[in-house]
């Protein structure tokens, strides 16, 4: 009997999701429906192919969803979170599992007891992170708990980079994902985590000069600063007693402190507009946040403002960014500084199509067995292959597939809203993912705790 | 006829504007009602006082309430802001005047057609900050108007300090109004205000280092750090074309420099709460936004993160606090930083008995005429008597005072939500006050545009 995949939302992160579906069309039985507000924008590769279809689905007209979801045998929602709630009800109502790789919401929690009642599994968060971080992370704490050992630390990091050979700027850093959300990036409440047994915070206003540094063998060096929601996981994963919890975001060395800059100035800020922001030019944007002087460069007021030396490396990515060009015009309308400092980056941090992204995953666990200490380092390295094929777009989309053709064919049964952290489900995921390049490298090192 | 004066909720601010209406009582036929959740708390000499009531208002009583209002001439709400539209709705249905010393919510704005139906006079903000600001202002800039002056630049600045006498502390701060405010201060989005021509925003975690200095003569060196609202009253004060607007707020010198301490480290945070607060020591609370290290002391840390020299006067302040004790503890329950550090700035700032508090307002406006550029610079000082009879009750307290008293007696009749901007308003309540020492000493000063 055919299976039909239905896809909701076609965006970047959905190439390498729908090429593995395509695939195992034949042997696995699969048509595919890619549903999508815009299905002029979806690939020819894709219309084309025997065992997939393209509709126009507006995910707020109900009876162009309804019939979708209700045509389907099992739902992928690759929108944006926000709208999931509006295609998991449908599932509810039609009994068709559903696969997100968001974060769970409120509303899609809530949905539990009937996913449960109906026997549906509701698999969301299993993208690369979230997703991988979960499944790696807990295959790492359940084979150290199995041989009985108790986990002491836990620290775990991702960041989507570019690749050493399309690293061309200053700033180590090209835009790989949704380039919003690295801008207002730890905003929103102080990062939170314990290092050795005490809680620690950290404001927005020093996050990113908090950082820890990492060597990742053949990759060299990186920093991590920490990410809002450390704790969030402390009882998923079992480590109520753990001693250092601490989840982070990567990225090469020096980043952090150059970017601080931009936080210092307010430049991030997405909470107020700029009334004449349209045709402003860069140089006055950057003026907007220095003090007045009728005599004294913009230059030099915000070298002395942020007390940065002449021939620090910090003032150079800022000369590459074109940040003081009296020429160079903004394009948007009452945007909001955040707004305004995207456009200026996507200037310079826009993936060419031949570039290649990075992700790298770092674990870092600590435990205690025997009465001895050990310390497991992990890491995954997953290089892109051009702006398309991108690492970001493998690592959060196969995840995802994976997972759909285990509930289709029930090997993923455990029905209700869930996120992949039992055996039963990151086992044949993981698996299956190292037959597509993405899988960790393990060494045991010697046990340091945390980083002093 | 007796008029009856409906005074809801009997707070610190309320001593001067109780006395200013018993003082008037016999003179003026008045009866003062005083209407508090907790009427024993309110002073035997007003209890005692033959033209006074005390009764028992919960202002969440609708029947109470209602009962209090429908049986007075006029009714001046002192409550917390959020509760003055409870009042204010029950003074439309009553027909009666309403005066206020707070900000203008949209609650109360919408009720403006109404208010002008029925010729009630709702005024508002009519204290010290908002108030005597707003009156002093148009005072002055009316006056450089009519003489056929264009305002060319307006800075405005309060503070509400501590007397030289009663200044004992390294910080020369104490508190003398609602200490949350003081600790919240800058919070919640951008300072934005206009420097000769161009708009500038200062983010919170910058906003206690670009302070400005004055000098008040007899009075010594001050600084000032911008409003979030210097904007807010720009069409209101006719200042449309002006090329600098700045409001701020006064302390003494030296003071916001070290009040960045606390913001650097996350300790003004009132977003999250911490778990085991209760009981903690100071010392602990203060690593809490330090990195962990076995081994280094959390001063040395505190100092090598922040920046701190051993021999910076800030390093005193901090150990003023007692901000290392490792015997001091905590008393409040899963309280946010911010809570906390109010505590423990509490235990050192607060006023004695016999303190005096200091009131210092301060504007500063620059205009052109005849082809001529002047500058006034126009400054009030008010000194308290005690922790009771403070500056900050009087220049809140008489104003509203003053300007139920105009109204009862028809001299203020413009009906309408409104705020003291006007003449009507302006020039008897500015002539009466001076009458209790509270008056401006302006000079002509050469002009010299905005401070680089």
């Amino acid at each position: 009997m055919l299976r039909k995949i239905l896809i909701v939302g076609a965006g970047k992160s959905t190439s390498y999701l729908i090429n593995y579906f395509l695939e195992k069309s034949e042997s696995e039985k699969l048509h595919i429906t890619i549903g999508d507000i815009n299905p002029k924008a979806i690939s020819e590769k894709f219309a084309k192919h025997a065992a997939c279809t393209i509709v126009k689905l507006d995910v707020f007209n109900d009876e162009e969803r309804q019939k979708a979801i209700n045509n389907s045998t099992i739902v992928v929602s690759m929108l944006p979170a926000r709208f999931h709630i509006l295609v998991a009800q449908d599932c509810i109502t039609y009994s068709k599992h559903l696969i997100t790789a968001s974060y769970i919401s409120k509303e899609i929690k809530s949905l539990d007891k009937q996913a449960k009642e109906k026997g549906l599994v509701f698999m969301n968060e299993i993208g690369l992170d979230p997703g991988i971080d979960h499944m790696s992370a807990m295959q790492l704490l359940d084979s150290i708990r199995n041989k009985g050992g108790k986990v002491l630390l836990f620290e775990s990091f991702t960041g989507g980079l570019v690749a050493a050979e399309s690293d061309t700027n200053l700033w180590n850093y090209k835009f790989t994902w949704n380039p919003r959300n690295v801008v207002l990036a730890g905003q929103g409440g102080a990062a939170q985590f314990i290092q050795e047994g005490t809680y620690k915070y950290i404001p927005y206003q020093k996050l990113f000069r908090r950082t820890e540094f990492f060597n990742i063998p053949g990759y060299g060096q990186f920093e991590g600063y920490a990410n809002r929601d450390s704790l969030n996981y402390r009882e998923a994963y079992g480590l109520q007693d753990v001693l250092t919890l601490y989840r982070g975001t990567l990225r090469k060395v020096g980043f952090s402190k150059a970017w601080d800059i931009f936080v210092q100035l307010g430049m991030t800020d997405d909470s107020y507009t700029i009334e004449n922001s349209l045709g402003m030019r860069y140089r006055e944007f950057v003026n907007l946040f220095l003090p007045y002087s009728p005599t004294d460069s913009v230059e030099l007021k915000l070298r002395h403002y942020l007390n940065i030396d002449q021939d620090d490396i910090i003032w150079s990515k800022l000369i590459e960014l074109d940040l003081f060009n009296p020429n160079k015009k903004i394009s948007l309308e009452k945007a909001t500084p955040a707004q305004i400092l995207q456009e200026i980056l996507e200037a310079r941090w826009t993936l060419d199509e031949e570039d290649k992204d990075m992700i790298i995953m770092y674990h870092k666990i600590g435990y205690k067995q025997d009465g001895k200490k050990y310390q497991i380092d992990a890491n995954m390295v997953v290089i892109g292959e051009n702006r398309t094929y991108t690492a970001m777009a493998k690592t959060v989309g196969l995840p995802a597939a994976i997972a759909t053709l285990l509930v289709l064919n029930k090997k993923i049964t455990t029905p209700g809203v869930q996120i992949p952290l039992t055996k039963e489900v990151y086992t044949p995921i993981l698996k299956e993912l190292e037959n597509y390049g993405i899988l960790f490298t393990e060494q045991q090192v010697p046990y340091v705790g945390y980083n002093t």
